[in-house]
C-alpha cells in the first residue's frame, strides 16, 4: 500500500485523553490568523453535518455498543465525507486546515486499542482517504495523568473515554510507533507540561514547519 | 481474496426496486415456519438498533448526500454489526435467517451503480463480514416495470430510489453478473410475473435447496 500524499497546509493534532488538544488547536489557529491566513478548524469524527451525525452514533451509549469493526467503518465513513466536503475544498482554496484527530487516530484506537489489523486500516486509508497531513503534532502524555486531566474537565465520559487504562496504554504505544516510523511528518510535544507551555511549544513547531515546508508561504 | 464460507440456513433476497422482496420474504417465512423451524426475518441496511440508525442516515435526505465511499462504508458498518449481533447468533442456535438484501447489494448498488472498485468491496467483505448465504434468490425484473411498481406502492421515494434509470440498469447488470459467477448459490426468479407466482416460485426454490443443502434437515 503506497503512502498517501501529504498536503503542506493540512495539520493534524493527535493524542490520548486529556492531552489538551482543544487548547492547542485554539493557539495554532490564532498564530496562523495573526499572519493573515485563512484557517479552517475541524475535528474527527465529524466536520460535516452527516459526519457529526455519525460521531453521535459512535460516542452515544444509547444503543448497543458497536463491534470493533463497526466502529472502524463508521470512523472511516465520517472521514470519507469530511475529506470530500470540508478538508479538500478548504485546501484547494488555499486555507490551512487544522484538524483535531485524523487517520492516525484510527491506527491508534481501532488498531492499537482494539487490535484490528493495521493492513486493513491501510487499505481503508488508501481507498477512501487518499491524503495525509503535512504536519502531525502528537501531544504525548502518560495515561494516568492524561485521564486525570480529562476527568477534571468533563465528569461524563463518552463511550470510548470509558475504556480501561490498558486500552489507552495500547493507544499511546501505537501513536509513538507511528511517530517513530514517520519522523518527517510527526512532531512529538510533551503534553505533561502546563497547558500554556504545551501550546507555546506546538505554535513553535508549526512556525518551524511553515518556514521550511514545500510550497508554503513562510 | 477467498470466497466467504456459506451457511446453509442463511438465505438472502436480492433485487432492484419493485421486485417484490417483501411479499416473497413473508411467503418464505411462512413455508419454513409451517415445517416447525425457527425463522429470523431481517433486513439490510438494518437488523439491530444501531444498524437501523445507520439505515436512517443512509436513506434520509435531511443532511448533505453521502459520497459514494461514505455510503459504502456505512453499509458495511451496519452489516458488520448485523452479522455479529443478529445473524450469527441466530444461525448458531439453529434458526433459519431470511435477509432482505446482504453483501450482494453492495456489489450491485455501490459497485455496479456507483462505480466503486469491486476489489475494495471484496476486501471489506473479507475483513468485516466473513459469511455468505447458502442460497440467494435474485428477484429479477426489468428496470421500467420494477420502478413503476415501486412508485405505485410508495409515492415518497428514499434517497437511493430517486436515482436515474441508468443507475438501476447498472445495478441489474451487476446482479446478473454475480448470479452467473456463482450459479451454485444464486437462483434467479422472474419477478415480472404476478406477485403470487413470484412468491410460489421462490418457495419452490427454497424447498429444493433445503432438500439438497449440506447439513440442513430436509
Amino acid at each position: 500500500m503506497t503512502v498517501q500524499p501529504a498536503h503542506p497546509r493540512f495539520v493534524s493534532l493527535e493524542g490520548g485523553e486529556g492531552a489538551g488538544k482543544t487548547t492547542v488547536l485554539a493557539a495554532l489557529r490564532e498564530a496562523l490568523q495573526r499572519d493573515g491566513d485563512e484557517v479552517v478548524c475541524t475535528r474527527e469524527p465529524g466536520g460535516t453535518p452527516l459526519a457529526e451525525m455519525i460521531r453521535a452514533l459512535l460516542l452515544d451509549p444509547g444503543h448497543e455498543p458497536p463491534a470493533a469493526e463497526t466502529e472502524l467503518l463508521l470512523m472511516f465513513a465520517a472521514r470519507a465525507q469530511h475529506v470530500r466536503e470540508t478538508i479538500r475544498p478548504a485546501l484547494e482554496r488555499g486555507a490551512w486546515v487544522l484538524c483535531d484527530r485524523f487517520t492516525d487516530s484510527s491506527y491508534a484506537y481501532q488498531g492499537g486499542g482494539r487490535g484490528l489489523d493495521p493492513a486493513f486500516i491501510a487499505a481503508l486509508e488508501h481507498h477512501v482517504v487518499g491524503l495525509r497531513p503535512g504536519l502531525t503534532l502528537l501531544l504525548d502524555i502518560d495515561v494516568a495523568s492524561g485521564r486525570a486531566r480529562a476527568r477534571g474537565r468533563d465528569p461524563r465520559p463518552d463511550r470510548i473515554e470509558r475504556e480501561r487504562d490498558e486500552f489507552f496504554e495500547r493507544v499511546r504505544c501505537a501513536y509513538r510507533a507511528r511517530a517513530a516510523a514517520e519522523p518527517e511528518r510527526f512532531r512529538i510535544v510533551d503534553a505533561a507540561q502546563p497547558a500554556a507551555a504545551v501550546a507555546a511549544e506546538a505554535v513553535r513547531q508549526l512556525r518551524q514547519w511553515r518556514a521550511h515546508a514545500p510550497g508554503v508561504r513562510p
